[in-house]
């Protein structure tokens, strides 16, 4: 199996407000909304980040339980500067997020981050980590 | 907030079977291992999993109540043919996964599938779906 992920799945409980925080709170793109079913952005190179009805999460596992949001799980943002980290926290609050640690200096690794919940519970880090980077080919490197 | 992913991190309860499984049992490259802490692989342009000690995973979000792994999420690889999708998924029963869903017709998008968990409990969906394609830009493109 290749070391590639294509999609990224959570169980949405409330699409609504998953799609009024995304798309009209950040301004982001859908790729794909079906009003009931599933919202799609793309959020990096051949990545999609699905927010799935949960009712149809549990059916498309044929889970017996159902499931009623996530847990254990983090999205990070990396923005260039600390500045950014406080800003971008507060844009995402202002579209509606809680925020669950506001931005502070990291425990290792020399960032600064700052964490908050979107509508449907989804944990997101904004995090400056300067010693991180993208090469051109899409190569994650840590300084 | 730009409409980009850069890490997935996953409360990890067992770092040592999450590396058994992904390093000795698929064959992935870890770009960071830190025994005990977390365990990096790059799995997109740009983007990093990050599978990150459950006991530290709390720690780092200020949580009072311990999560003992993931829930609501899938993470989903595609393949190019419906026979790869069994092949990939007897792969990843060999390296310790279990079977939640043996490869069958998916119920809409003309998919052909099949889920297992990893041994922490991460939903995988291995997949191939004929209506989706990676442009060379790294754009998805559905249907």
């Amino acid at each position: 199996m290749d070391q590639q992920l294509h999609f990224i799945t959570f169980a949405t409980p409330d699409l609504d407000a998953a799609r009024a925080f995304y798309k009209d709170g950040l301004g982001w793109d859908p790729r794909m909304d079906v009003p009931g079913e599933i919202l799609f952005f793309q959020v990096a190179p051949g990545l999609m980040l699905g927010l799935f009805d949960a009712e149809k999460f549990d059916q498309d596992l044929n889970s017996s339980t159902p499931t009623d949001g996530v847990c254990g799980v983090t999205l990070s943002h990396n923005v260039s500067s600390a500045e950014d980290v406080s800003s971008t926290i507060d844009a995402l609050v202002a579209a509606g997020a809680t925020v669950i640690k506001p931005a502070q200096a990291g425990a290792f690794g020399g960032i600064f981050h700052g964490h908050v919940k979107d509508p449907n519970g989804i944990v997101w880090e904004i995090a400056h980590n300067p010693g991180w980077r993208i090469d051109d080919d899409g190569t994650v490197v840590f300084g």
